[in-house]
């Protein structure tokens, strides 16, 4: 199994060798994407089963085992290909490659399901290109809004409407690849973790019961540019002073909430822009990108709302000016719970020790979610690290996967 | 007076009014620095005045007030006339306008010197376009390093050596420009202050005694760049809010600094740049760019090294890799004591309340003094407001530095 899945690991990343030093770049719609999907449609082939590409450039790969069984509701295994820039090979590729190594070893066990099972490769799940994410698998779901997203342009100028062309795809069409709630059982993903709660826990799987979606603020602080060399510090209103105070206060709140409650939170200062920026002008205008994350969407309110209160503050003690604009308010999606509580049995089945958590990141089975039964397993990764040239899991990682999600679809689709 | 002023004032400027939103984007050996340079050589040649432009670009407009004076040592004054991108229109021109406004009242007064009394427009000041200041003045007191800097580019490749070139100049004949010390008895610059001392003194004109040259640091923060959705709080290794600390340290300290010490020291964290600033990523490396400024050389280096230490416990707080760099660390320039006092003498006749003070920033006078004694008077300038489109000197204030230069040059020019 092992050997199988180092080989079509190489293969769905393009590659001869993981150690990349500057890792894998596999934009949303670029020729990279796609040329790892066809990797993907190759292996699929190979394994005998049915290729559907939808009107979003999703692939489905089909197991049919009798045509008795065609038109039943089918198990879905997937994930996505596509990458963020310098990203690493395991982020998405690991479910989908876990999701074809379950059906090669289903198959090469003798295995015969009472209903389809599929593997998808959703198209574009990372936002790095164009600000947007999991693509494919909201169109599957119905929740491609085309028109909204059409003329959103990549750092080039090229629209998710062209990209999505220069891949051969009718973009008005897109919307077509939603399927019907029948179609489908159950959705699982599975992924990396990005983290490394499972392996402080002494888990070797992860079976996760919610995705913690983010609230997003953009926040500018407006102090007043001066030269350095004249202005004397007391009558200064420097913007980055401003900013510094209020990254630290994050950060300082964002631990002290973990202690003081048993959900976990996360807020980070992630971005910052700065002007003029230059040497000898003090800092006139800052700006901040703040990501809190948590499933509780009331401690994600507590902590948004304390950063409000905190910029007041700094308004008067540095005479700033700020202004918060909400990017983004996402209520935490909660996974289905028998799923979950299968995803655990199959584990147990599977030999092996589950740590239940839940999810920092989104994924594409948050839109899968909304329509129909799902779950998500984590496997490690080496460190957490992901989005990054050194991101790993091992390969006996990826085999346990592919049991977990074995036991799984022969619990479900057995006799 | 005051209608000579601001109709010349408007001249140098090429504009119809002060009042210009975007302020005035005159760059370095910019057609836009030439117009102005153009108005320069206008306004002098109506004035009888002589014109030698230089191997370097600066423009000599020479009063001589008869053939058995014309060998002896001038006196010169002047500044420049090209600006940072948006800035304001007082910050050089200031210098060369009331130049010429002190030879235009000394004519009408029926003044003859006894020797010839210049007014000097040095070419490309500021450092906005290629990093490198006070080139022209840097070229007549022979500091310049064509070799150096010639290949040094501005944001779009074209090259110092290439910029001057476009200008009608021979880059290599630059150094040519050097003047002998015989050239000048004394150098005088008018500047606007960029500050608001002089005016919180209650002054009205300030004789500056030296110049605070900085030190300026490159400081770069490696954390670790991880998902901000999956990095529980306790395990990053946040480099911008190492960088946050770093900031208020820096800020704090030097206010600090200016209760514990009669000496004024200033010190900004003046640049940022974050990688990979990107809302879903942990920051993962923070550059800070730090300018520290005092006359008092012992305090400035008091300062670096007390960022060094708490850069130290930064790394060890927050986990942290921290390099620091000395981009720049220039002593302190002092201005002759003796021209010192005789702008002082001449703001007393002149009726004038001086408040002496020293420079946080650079000028052009700080290569002339390297080889003749030289002095520098600040005006005020409106809520100490420079590099700004609302950069602003009041007619009245302009005035006041032509009273102080007039007087000045009767005392050391007259019989």
């Amino acid at each position: 199994m092992k050997t199988w899945l180092e080989h079509n690991l190489l293969k769905l990343n393009f590659t001869d060798t993981m150690d990349q030093p500057d890792g894998f770049t596999r934009l949303s719609f670029s020729p990279e994407e796609w040329e790892a999907r066809d990797e993907f449609i190759q292996i699929a082939k190979e394994m005998d089963l049915t290729i559907r590409e939808d009107e979003a450039g999703n692939v489905i790969a089909r197991w049919i085992p009798g045509s008795a069984t065609e038109e039943k509701p089918a198990i879905a295994l997937g994930s996505h290909v596509d990458t963020v820039t310098n990203g690493g090979g395991y982020d998405g590729v690991a479910g989908v490659l876990c999701g074809l190594g379950t059906v090669y070893q289903l198959k090469k066990e003798g295995f015969t399901p009472d209903r389809p099972i599929e593997v998808i490769c959703f198209a574009s799940e990372e936002s790095a290109r164009f600000g947007v994410s999991t693509i494919g698998s909201k169109a599957m779901s119905g929740m491609l809004d085309t028109e909204a997203l059409a003329e959103v342009p990549d750092k080039d100028g090229v629209t998710i409407k062209q990209a999505m062309e220069e891949r051969g795809l009718n973009y008005e069409e897109s919307p077509k690849a939603e399927r019907d709630a029948g179609d489908l059982s159950s959705f699982v993903e599975l992924h990396i973790e990005q983290g490394t709660r499972i392996e402080k826990a002494g888990g070797e799987v992860g079976a996760v019961t919610a995705i913690a979606c983010p609230i997003r603020l953009n926040i500018d602080i407006f102090g007043k540019a001066g030269h350095t060399g004249t202005t004397p510090m007391a009558d200064r209103q420097d913007a980055l002073v401003s900013a510094a105070e209020l990254i630290s206060f994050i950060y300082n709140r964002a631990l002290a909430f973990n202690e003081e409650n048993d959900t976990p939170l996360v807020a980070t200062a992630s971005t910052i822009s700065n002007e003029p920026n230059v040497m000898n002008v003090i800092p006139g205008k800052v700006t901040v990108g703040v990501d809190i994350r948590s499933v509780s969407d009331g401690l994600k309110e507590k902590m948004a709302e304390e950063i409000r209160k905190k910029t007041a503050e700094i308004e008067d003690t540095f005479r700033a000016t700020i202004n918060i604009q909400t990017l983004v308010n996402n209520p935490s999606i909660f996974l289905d719970a028998s799923v979950h509580k299968d995803l655990t049995l199959a584990a147990e089945q599977a030999g092996l020790n589950n740590f239940t958590l839940e999810s920092g990141a989104g994924h594409d089975v948050m839109n899968m979610a909304r329509k129909w039964p799902s779950g998500l397993v984590f496997i490690p990764c080496k460190d957490g690290l992901s989005h990054h040239p050194e991101e790993h899991a091992s390969l006996d990682d990826l085999e346990k996967g592919v049991k977990l999600l074995a036991a799984y679809i022969k619990n479900k689709a057995g006799d």
